[in-house]
Protein backbone atom coordinates (compact mmCIF):
# COMPACT_ATOMS: atom_id res chain seq x y z
CA UNK A 1 0.00 0.00 0.00
CA UNK A 2 1.19 3.48 -0.60
CA UNK A 3 0.84 4.91 3.07
CA UNK A 4 0.89 8.60 1.93
CA UNK A 5 -2.55 7.47 0.07
CA UNK A 6 -4.47 6.07 2.68
CA UNK A 7 -3.52 8.69 5.67
CA UNK A 8 -6.59 11.18 4.17
CA UNK A 9 -9.98 8.94 3.55
CA UNK A 10 -11.80 9.48 0.12
CA UNK A 11 -14.31 11.57 1.91
CA UNK A 12 -11.87 14.07 3.16
CA UNK A 13 -9.52 14.18 -0.03
CA UNK A 14 -13.15 15.80 -1.90
CA UNK A 15 -14.22 17.45 0.62
CA UNK A 16 -10.90 19.34 0.89
CA UNK A 17 -10.73 19.79 -3.49
CA UNK A 18 -14.03 21.39 -3.49
CA UNK A 19 -13.21 23.64 -0.49
CA UNK A 20 -10.69 25.04 -3.07
CA UNK A 21 -13.02 25.08 -5.80
CA UNK A 22 -15.36 27.08 -4.01
CA UNK A 23 -12.87 28.87 -2.73
CA UNK A 24 -11.53 29.57 -6.60
CA UNK A 25 -14.86 30.30 -7.82
CA UNK A 26 -16.18 32.73 -5.48
CA UNK A 27 -12.63 34.75 -5.79
CA UNK A 28 -13.01 34.32 -9.55
CA UNK A 29 -16.81 35.50 -9.26
CA UNK A 30 -15.83 38.42 -7.53
CA UNK A 31 -18.08 37.41 -4.27
CA UNK A 32 -15.32 39.22 -1.83
CA UNK A 33 -17.78 40.05 0.91
CA UNK A 34 -18.16 36.16 0.94
CA UNK A 35 -14.39 35.44 1.30
CA UNK A 36 -13.31 36.19 4.33
CA UNK A 37 -16.09 33.06 5.72
CA UNK A 38 -13.63 30.38 3.87
CA UNK A 39 -11.48 31.32 6.95
CA UNK A 40 -11.95 30.66 10.89
CA UNK A 41 -11.99 33.80 13.54
CA UNK A 42 -8.37 33.09 14.55
CA UNK A 43 -6.86 32.86 11.04
CA UNK A 44 -4.04 33.84 9.62
CA UNK A 45 -3.66 34.82 5.74
CA UNK A 46 -0.62 35.94 4.43
CA UNK A 47 1.23 36.34 0.50
CA UNK A 48 4.68 36.12 0.74
CA UNK A 49 7.52 35.70 -1.92
CA UNK A 50 9.15 32.32 -2.15
CA UNK A 51 12.59 34.18 -1.66
CA UNK A 52 11.55 35.47 1.43
CA UNK A 53 9.86 32.07 2.86
CA UNK A 54 12.29 30.33 1.42
CA UNK A 55 15.08 31.74 3.47
CA UNK A 56 13.12 32.49 6.36
CA UNK A 57 12.44 36.04 6.15
CA UNK A 58 9.37 36.99 8.05
CA UNK A 59 8.31 39.89 5.33
CA UNK A 60 5.23 39.46 3.72
CA UNK A 61 3.19 41.16 1.13
CA UNK A 62 0.09 41.17 2.74
CA UNK A 63 -0.71 39.74 6.33
CA UNK A 64 -3.60 39.64 8.15
CA UNK A 65 -4.18 37.83 11.52
CA UNK A 66 -8.10 37.08 11.77
CA UNK A 67 -11.13 37.75 9.99
CA UNK A 68 -11.93 40.80 11.15
CA UNK A 69 -8.57 41.67 9.08
CA UNK A 70 -9.97 40.11 6.14
CA UNK A 71 -13.76 41.45 6.32
CA UNK A 72 -11.60 45.22 6.72
CA UNK A 73 -9.49 44.13 3.44
CA UNK A 74 -12.49 43.31 1.40
CA UNK A 75 -14.49 46.77 2.68
CA UNK A 76 -10.90 48.41 1.37
CA UNK A 77 -11.38 46.71 -1.94
CA UNK A 78 -14.79 47.29 -2.73
CA UNK A 79 -14.98 50.37 -0.93
CA UNK A 80 -12.41 52.39 -0.66
CA UNK A 81 -8.96 51.54 -2.57
CA UNK A 82 -8.80 52.73 -5.84
CA UNK A 83 -7.50 50.66 -8.92
CA UNK A 84 -8.61 49.53 -11.81
CA UNK A 85 -10.46 46.39 -11.87
CA UNK A 86 -9.75 43.31 -13.43
CA UNK A 87 -11.39 39.73 -13.40
CA UNK A 88 -9.23 36.71 -11.67
CA UNK A 89 -9.18 33.33 -12.97
CA UNK A 90 -7.76 30.28 -10.65
CA UNK A 91 -5.95 27.57 -11.37
CA UNK A 92 -5.34 25.03 -8.55
CA UNK A 93 -3.94 21.64 -9.00
CA UNK A 94 -1.65 18.96 -7.41
CA UNK A 95 -3.74 19.13 -3.85
CA UNK A 96 -1.73 17.30 -1.41
CA UNK A 97 -3.31 16.85 2.39
CA UNK A 98 -2.34 15.12 5.20
CA UNK A 99 -3.86 15.09 8.66
CA UNK A 100 -1.77 17.75 10.95
CA UNK A 101 -0.69 17.83 14.40
CA UNK A 102 -3.26 18.68 16.66
CA UNK A 103 -6.29 18.14 14.26
CA UNK A 104 -7.34 19.11 10.69
CA UNK A 105 -5.13 18.89 7.72
CA UNK A 106 -1.78 20.37 6.44
CA UNK A 107 -2.51 21.18 2.69
CA UNK A 108 -0.11 22.09 0.14
CA UNK A 109 -1.13 22.79 -3.50
CA UNK A 110 -0.27 24.77 -6.78
CA UNK A 111 -2.25 27.62 -8.11
CA UNK A 112 -2.24 29.97 -11.03
CA UNK A 113 -3.70 32.75 -11.45
CA UNK A 114 -5.21 34.48 -14.85
CA UNK A 115 -5.51 37.94 -14.76
CA UNK A 116 -8.00 40.00 -17.36
CA UNK A 117 -8.22 43.59 -17.60
CA UNK A 118 -11.15 45.69 -19.37
CA UNK A 119 -10.22 45.61 -22.77
CA UNK A 120 -6.99 43.54 -22.14
CA UNK A 121 -6.24 39.73 -23.42
CA UNK A 122 -5.95 37.45 -20.33
CA UNK A 123 -2.46 36.90 -18.96
CA UNK A 124 -0.65 35.07 -16.20
CA UNK A 125 -0.65 36.85 -13.39
CA UNK A 126 0.58 34.88 -10.40
CA UNK A 127 1.62 31.42 -9.87
CA UNK A 128 2.89 29.76 -6.85
CA UNK A 129 1.71 27.50 -3.94
CA UNK A 130 -0.95 27.29 -1.02
CA UNK A 131 0.97 25.81 2.09
CA UNK A 132 -2.34 26.33 4.11
CA UNK A 133 -3.86 24.61 7.86
CA UNK A 134 -7.89 23.39 7.13
CA UNK A 135 -9.76 22.67 10.23
CA UNK A 136 -13.23 21.16 10.36
CA UNK A 137 -15.55 23.82 12.47
CA UNK A 138 -19.05 22.39 13.06
CA UNK A 139 -19.43 19.88 9.81
CA UNK A 140 -17.81 22.67 7.18
CA UNK A 141 -13.81 23.53 6.61
CA UNK A 142 -12.48 26.51 6.77
CA UNK A 143 -8.90 27.79 6.31
CA UNK A 144 -6.80 28.73 10.22
CA UNK A 145 -4.22 29.27 7.99
CA UNK A 146 -3.21 30.05 4.48
CA UNK A 147 -0.13 30.92 3.00
CA UNK A 148 0.10 31.77 -0.49
CA UNK A 149 3.58 31.84 -1.84
CA UNK A 150 4.12 33.23 -4.86
CA UNK A 151 7.23 32.81 -7.31
CA UNK A 152 8.06 36.17 -8.72
CA UNK A 153 9.18 39.00 -6.98
CA UNK A 154 7.95 41.08 -9.47
CA UNK A 155 3.70 41.71 -10.06
CA UNK A 156 2.53 43.29 -12.30
CA UNK A 157 1.04 46.77 -11.42
CA UNK A 158 -0.15 46.30 -7.43
CA UNK A 159 -2.17 43.20 -5.84
CA UNK A 160 -5.87 44.26 -5.36
CA UNK A 161 -7.40 40.87 -4.44
CA UNK A 162 -7.17 38.30 -3.06
CA UNK A 163 -4.92 35.23 -4.08
CA UNK B 1 -20.60 17.47 7.75
CA UNK B 2 -20.12 19.17 4.63
CA UNK B 3 -23.96 19.04 3.11
CA UNK B 4 -22.53 20.10 -0.68
CA UNK B 5 -19.59 17.64 -0.17
CA UNK B 6 -22.09 14.99 -0.22
CA UNK B 7 -25.04 15.74 -2.26
CA UNK B 8 -23.04 14.47 -5.73
CA UNK B 9 -21.64 10.65 -4.90
CA UNK B 10 -18.03 9.97 -5.09
CA UNK B 11 -18.88 7.99 -8.19
CA UNK B 12 -20.68 10.57 -10.02
CA UNK B 13 -17.81 13.13 -8.90
CA UNK B 14 -15.11 11.14 -10.50
CA UNK B 15 -17.06 10.45 -13.46
CA UNK B 16 -17.67 13.86 -14.04
CA UNK B 17 -13.87 14.65 -13.94
CA UNK B 18 -13.19 12.03 -16.13
CA UNK B 19 -16.02 13.64 -18.81
CA UNK B 20 -13.90 16.62 -18.61
CA UNK B 21 -10.78 15.07 -18.83
CA UNK B 22 -12.23 13.16 -21.57
CA UNK B 23 -13.51 15.99 -23.21
CA UNK B 24 -10.35 18.12 -23.16
CA UNK B 25 -8.54 15.02 -24.49
CA UNK B 26 -10.42 15.14 -27.36
CA UNK B 27 -9.59 18.80 -28.58
CA UNK B 28 -6.36 18.65 -28.16
CA UNK B 29 -5.72 16.02 -29.32
CA UNK B 30 -7.42 18.07 -32.33
CA UNK B 31 -10.34 15.02 -32.96
CA UNK B 32 -12.72 17.10 -34.00
CA UNK B 33 -15.18 14.40 -35.08
CA UNK B 34 -15.75 13.20 -31.98
CA UNK B 35 -16.71 16.18 -30.41
CA UNK B 36 -19.89 16.54 -30.79
CA UNK B 37 -20.41 12.60 -29.20
CA UNK B 38 -20.19 14.45 -25.83
CA UNK B 39 -23.28 16.47 -26.37
CA UNK B 40 -27.00 15.31 -26.78
CA UNK B 41 -28.89 15.73 -29.19
CA UNK B 42 -30.71 18.39 -28.08
CA UNK B 43 -28.10 20.16 -27.03
CA UNK B 44 -26.88 23.79 -26.25
CA UNK B 45 -23.26 25.05 -26.42
CA UNK B 46 -22.89 28.74 -26.74
CA UNK B 47 -19.44 31.09 -26.29
CA UNK B 48 -20.12 34.09 -24.32
CA UNK B 49 -17.79 36.82 -22.94
CA UNK B 50 -18.36 37.33 -19.32
CA UNK B 51 -19.32 40.88 -19.18
CA UNK B 52 -22.48 39.83 -21.19
CA UNK B 53 -23.55 36.84 -19.32
CA UNK B 54 -23.29 38.40 -16.16
CA UNK B 55 -25.33 41.50 -17.34
CA UNK B 56 -27.68 39.14 -18.91
CA UNK B 57 -27.19 39.79 -22.36
CA UNK B 58 -28.01 37.48 -24.60
CA UNK B 59 -25.01 37.83 -27.42
CA UNK B 60 -23.10 34.61 -27.81
CA UNK B 61 -19.90 34.86 -29.67
CA UNK B 62 -20.95 31.23 -31.10
CA UNK B 63 -24.06 29.53 -30.30
CA UNK B 64 -25.50 26.24 -31.43
CA UNK B 65 -28.58 24.33 -30.54
CA UNK B 66 -28.10 21.06 -31.54
CA UNK B 67 -25.54 18.18 -32.31
CA UNK B 68 -26.70 18.22 -35.71
CA UNK B 69 -25.14 22.17 -35.21
CA UNK B 70 -21.90 21.13 -34.05
CA UNK B 71 -21.17 18.87 -36.67
CA UNK B 72 -21.91 21.39 -39.30
CA UNK B 73 -19.22 23.03 -37.20
CA UNK B 74 -16.52 20.95 -37.39
CA UNK B 75 -17.26 20.46 -41.12
CA UNK B 76 -16.62 24.10 -41.29
CA UNK B 77 -13.69 24.01 -39.32
CA UNK B 78 -11.80 20.65 -40.65
CA UNK B 79 -13.11 21.54 -44.20
CA UNK B 80 -14.03 24.88 -44.91
CA UNK B 81 -12.75 27.32 -43.05
CA UNK B 82 -9.74 29.33 -43.81
CA UNK B 83 -7.37 29.28 -40.89
CA UNK B 84 -4.19 28.92 -39.50
CA UNK B 85 -3.84 25.71 -37.90
CA UNK B 86 -2.90 26.45 -33.87
CA UNK B 87 -2.96 23.46 -30.87
CA UNK B 88 -5.26 24.23 -27.55
CA UNK B 89 -3.92 22.76 -24.59
CA UNK B 90 -6.93 23.01 -21.74
CA UNK B 91 -6.62 22.89 -17.93
CA UNK B 92 -9.77 22.54 -16.33
CA UNK B 93 -10.05 22.51 -12.27
CA UNK B 94 -12.21 23.60 -9.84
CA UNK B 95 -15.11 21.64 -10.72
CA UNK B 96 -17.92 22.00 -8.87
CA UNK B 97 -21.29 19.15 -8.97
CA UNK B 98 -24.48 19.22 -7.85
CA UNK B 99 -27.82 17.51 -8.81
CA UNK B 100 -29.76 19.24 -11.46
CA UNK B 101 -33.59 19.73 -10.75
CA UNK B 102 -35.31 17.71 -13.71
CA UNK B 103 -31.86 14.96 -13.71
CA UNK B 104 -28.22 15.32 -14.63
CA UNK B 105 -25.99 17.69 -12.69
CA UNK B 106 -25.08 21.34 -12.76
CA UNK B 107 -21.10 21.65 -13.08
CA UNK B 108 -19.10 24.47 -13.44
CA UNK B 109 -15.60 24.77 -13.66
CA UNK B 110 -12.68 27.10 -14.26
CA UNK B 111 -10.45 26.41 -17.79
CA UNK B 112 -7.70 28.07 -19.13
CA UNK B 113 -6.50 27.37 -22.54
CA UNK B 114 -3.06 27.59 -23.90
CA UNK B 115 -2.74 28.20 -27.76
CA UNK B 116 0.31 27.01 -29.59
CA UNK B 117 0.69 28.62 -33.05
CA UNK B 118 2.88 26.79 -35.65
CA UNK B 119 6.97 28.43 -35.10
CA UNK B 120 5.35 29.82 -32.20
CA UNK B 121 5.58 30.03 -28.04
CA UNK B 122 2.67 28.86 -25.91
CA UNK B 123 0.92 31.52 -24.63
CA UNK B 124 -2.31 32.03 -22.84
CA UNK B 125 -4.97 31.98 -25.35
CA UNK B 126 -8.37 32.13 -23.20
CA UNK B 127 -9.74 32.13 -19.87
CA UNK B 128 -13.05 31.56 -18.11
CA UNK B 129 -15.64 29.15 -16.29
CA UNK B 130 -17.80 26.50 -18.06
CA UNK B 131 -21.71 26.66 -16.40
CA UNK B 132 -22.65 23.35 -17.98
CA UNK B 133 -25.63 20.51 -17.15
CA UNK B 134 -24.84 17.05 -17.81
CA UNK B 135 -26.95 13.88 -18.30
CA UNK B 136 -27.16 10.16 -18.23
CA UNK B 137 -27.75 8.94 -21.73
CA UNK B 138 -27.90 4.95 -21.27
CA UNK B 139 -24.46 5.26 -18.89
CA UNK B 140 -22.80 7.74 -20.73
CA UNK B 141 -22.78 11.52 -19.44
CA UNK B 142 -23.31 14.02 -21.73
CA UNK B 143 -23.44 17.39 -22.26
CA UNK B 144 -27.11 18.72 -22.43
CA UNK B 145 -26.11 22.45 -22.04
CA UNK B 146 -22.26 24.30 -21.92
CA UNK B 147 -21.97 27.66 -21.24
CA UNK B 148 -17.89 28.62 -21.79
CA UNK B 149 -18.05 31.97 -20.37
CA UNK B 150 -15.05 33.76 -21.28
CA UNK B 151 -13.24 36.66 -19.25
CA UNK B 152 -11.68 38.64 -21.83
CA UNK B 153 -13.72 40.38 -24.45
CA UNK B 154 -10.81 40.60 -26.85
CA UNK B 155 -9.58 37.41 -28.40
CA UNK B 156 -5.93 36.64 -30.05
CA UNK B 157 -7.76 36.58 -33.40
CA UNK B 158 -10.38 34.51 -34.24
CA UNK B 159 -11.84 31.58 -32.19
CA UNK B 160 -12.10 28.66 -34.55
CA UNK B 161 -11.73 25.76 -32.88
CA UNK B 162 -14.14 24.73 -29.50
CA UNK B 163 -13.51 25.56 -26.64
CA UNK C 1 -22.83 2.50 -16.62
CA UNK C 2 -19.80 4.61 -17.46
CA UNK C 3 -17.68 1.53 -18.45
CA UNK C 4 -14.76 3.96 -18.19
CA UNK C 5 -15.06 5.27 -15.13
CA UNK C 6 -15.27 1.88 -13.48
CA UNK C 7 -12.37 0.35 -14.78
CA UNK C 8 -9.81 1.78 -12.43
CA UNK C 9 -10.40 1.58 -8.67
CA UNK C 10 -11.42 4.97 -6.87
CA UNK C 11 -8.85 4.46 -5.00
CA UNK C 12 -5.57 3.67 -7.49
CA UNK C 13 -7.35 7.10 -9.48
CA UNK C 14 -6.94 9.02 -5.86
CA UNK C 15 -3.33 7.80 -5.64
CA UNK C 16 -2.41 8.17 -9.58
CA UNK C 17 -4.02 12.00 -8.55
CA UNK C 18 -1.07 12.22 -5.78
CA UNK C 19 1.66 10.51 -7.53
CA UNK C 20 1.57 13.49 -10.16
CA UNK C 21 0.76 15.80 -7.05
CA UNK C 22 3.80 14.73 -5.65
CA UNK C 23 5.93 14.74 -8.64
CA UNK C 24 4.69 18.18 -8.90
CA UNK C 25 5.26 19.89 -5.73
CA UNK C 26 8.97 18.08 -5.93
CA UNK C 27 10.05 19.83 -9.28
CA UNK C 28 8.91 23.30 -8.30
CA UNK C 29 10.25 22.61 -4.90
CA UNK C 30 13.28 22.12 -6.90
CA UNK C 31 14.47 18.53 -4.90
CA UNK C 32 15.78 17.64 -7.84
CA UNK C 33 18.12 14.73 -6.06
CA UNK C 34 14.74 12.79 -5.38
CA UNK C 35 12.80 13.33 -8.92
CA UNK C 36 14.66 9.70 -9.72
CA UNK C 37 12.67 7.96 -7.17
CA UNK C 38 9.59 8.78 -8.82
CA UNK C 39 11.00 6.28 -11.43
CA UNK C 40 11.38 2.74 -11.52
CA UNK C 41 15.09 1.43 -12.07
CA UNK C 42 14.80 0.14 -16.01
CA UNK C 43 12.47 3.65 -17.10
CA UNK C 44 12.17 5.56 -19.69
CA UNK C 45 12.37 9.50 -19.77
CA UNK C 46 11.35 11.32 -23.22
CA UNK C 47 10.84 15.57 -23.99
CA UNK C 48 9.15 14.73 -27.41
CA UNK C 49 7.88 17.90 -29.48
CA UNK C 50 4.40 17.31 -30.63
CA UNK C 51 5.41 17.22 -33.93
CA UNK C 52 7.73 14.90 -33.72
CA UNK C 53 5.52 12.50 -31.80
CA UNK C 54 2.51 12.80 -33.80
CA UNK C 55 4.58 12.02 -37.37
CA UNK C 56 6.28 9.00 -35.47
CA UNK C 57 9.45 10.56 -35.92
CA UNK C 58 11.68 9.17 -33.23
CA UNK C 59 13.62 12.14 -32.16
CA UNK C 60 13.68 13.55 -28.72
CA UNK C 61 15.05 16.54 -26.99
CA UNK C 62 15.76 14.56 -23.99
CA UNK C 63 16.16 10.98 -23.69
CA UNK C 64 17.11 8.76 -20.43
CA UNK C 65 16.91 4.85 -20.56
CA UNK C 66 17.40 4.66 -16.62
CA UNK C 67 17.35 5.70 -13.25
CA UNK C 68 20.87 6.24 -13.21
CA UNK C 69 21.07 8.13 -16.54
CA UNK C 70 18.20 10.23 -14.60
CA UNK C 71 20.68 10.64 -11.60
CA UNK C 72 23.41 11.77 -14.10
CA UNK C 73 20.97 14.06 -15.33
CA UNK C 74 20.54 15.86 -12.02
CA UNK C 75 24.43 16.09 -11.00
CA UNK C 76 24.15 17.76 -14.35
CA UNK C 77 21.91 20.47 -13.30
CA UNK C 78 22.66 20.83 -9.72
CA UNK C 79 26.96 20.38 -10.27
CA UNK C 80 27.56 21.23 -13.73
CA UNK C 81 25.62 22.43 -16.16
CA UNK C 82 26.35 26.34 -16.51
CA UNK C 83 22.40 28.34 -16.96
CA UNK C 84 20.50 31.10 -15.08
CA UNK C 85 18.02 29.39 -12.43
CA UNK C 86 14.76 29.61 -12.66
CA UNK C 87 11.29 28.55 -10.90
CA UNK C 88 9.05 26.35 -12.46
CA UNK C 89 5.30 25.49 -11.54
CA UNK C 90 3.52 22.65 -12.49
CA UNK C 91 -0.15 22.64 -13.25
CA UNK C 92 -1.21 18.68 -13.92
CA UNK C 93 -4.72 18.16 -14.76
CA UNK C 94 -6.91 16.16 -17.15
CA UNK C 95 -5.51 12.94 -15.54
CA UNK C 96 -6.77 9.84 -17.46
CA UNK C 97 -5.75 6.07 -16.10
CA UNK C 98 -6.63 2.89 -17.40
CA UNK C 99 -4.80 -0.56 -16.62
CA UNK C 100 -2.12 -1.55 -19.33
CA UNK C 101 -1.37 -4.42 -20.73
CA UNK C 102 0.98 -6.48 -18.47
CA UNK C 103 -0.04 -4.59 -15.37
CA UNK C 104 0.02 -0.89 -14.11
CA UNK C 105 -1.99 1.70 -15.10
CA UNK C 106 -1.46 3.96 -18.71
CA UNK C 107 -1.89 7.18 -18.01
CA UNK C 108 -2.10 10.48 -19.88
CA UNK C 109 -2.59 14.38 -18.15
CA UNK C 110 -2.20 17.60 -19.45
CA UNK C 111 0.19 19.56 -17.99
CA UNK C 112 1.56 23.19 -18.30
CA UNK C 113 4.79 24.62 -16.52
CA UNK C 114 4.65 28.51 -16.01
CA UNK C 115 8.53 29.85 -15.63
CA UNK C 116 9.73 32.68 -13.24
CA UNK C 117 13.16 33.93 -13.55
CA UNK C 118 14.54 35.86 -11.20
CA UNK C 119 13.62 39.08 -11.18
CA UNK C 120 10.98 38.89 -13.64
CA UNK C 121 7.20 38.04 -14.15
CA UNK C 122 5.76 34.25 -13.98
CA UNK C 123 5.26 33.25 -17.72
CA UNK C 124 4.11 30.43 -20.01
CA UNK C 125 6.85 28.09 -20.37
CA UNK C 126 5.98 24.87 -21.54
CA UNK C 127 2.39 23.12 -22.26
CA UNK C 128 1.85 19.44 -23.61
CA UNK C 129 0.30 16.13 -22.28
CA UNK C 130 2.00 13.03 -20.48
CA UNK C 131 1.94 9.77 -21.81
CA UNK C 132 2.78 7.50 -18.95
CA UNK C 133 3.01 3.83 -17.75
CA UNK C 134 2.68 3.62 -14.07
CA UNK C 135 3.47 0.45 -12.12
CA UNK C 136 3.16 -0.21 -8.82
CA UNK C 137 6.67 -1.20 -7.12
CA UNK C 138 6.10 -2.88 -3.42
CA UNK C 139 3.21 -0.55 -2.62
CA UNK C 140 4.46 2.39 -3.89
CA UNK C 141 3.53 3.83 -7.69
CA UNK C 142 6.27 4.69 -9.98
CA UNK C 143 6.56 5.86 -13.74
CA UNK C 144 8.69 2.79 -16.38
CA UNK C 145 7.94 5.59 -18.94
CA UNK C 146 7.05 8.61 -18.94
CA UNK C 147 7.15 10.77 -21.90
CA UNK C 148 6.33 14.78 -22.22
CA UNK C 149 5.12 15.84 -25.20
CA UNK C 150 5.19 19.26 -25.76
CA UNK C 151 2.53 21.54 -28.05
CA UNK C 152 5.37 24.05 -29.24
CA UNK C 153 8.76 23.24 -31.66
CA UNK C 154 9.81 26.43 -29.71
CA UNK C 155 11.70 26.70 -26.16
CA UNK C 156 12.03 29.79 -24.28
CA UNK C 157 15.45 29.89 -24.23
CA UNK C 158 17.20 25.73 -23.36
CA UNK C 159 15.12 23.58 -21.44
CA UNK C 160 17.07 22.50 -18.02
CA UNK C 161 15.18 20.81 -15.53
CA UNK C 162 12.85 18.33 -15.80
CA UNK C 163 8.97 18.83 -16.85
Amino acid sequence: MNAAATVVSVEDRLRIEELYARYAACLDDARFTEWPEFFTDDCTYRVVPRENYDRGLPLSTLAFESKGMLRDRVYAITETLFHEPYHQRHLITGILAEPADGGGFRVRANYLVIRTKSGSLSEVYNAGRYVDHIVDVTGALRFREKLCIFDSELIPNSMIYPL
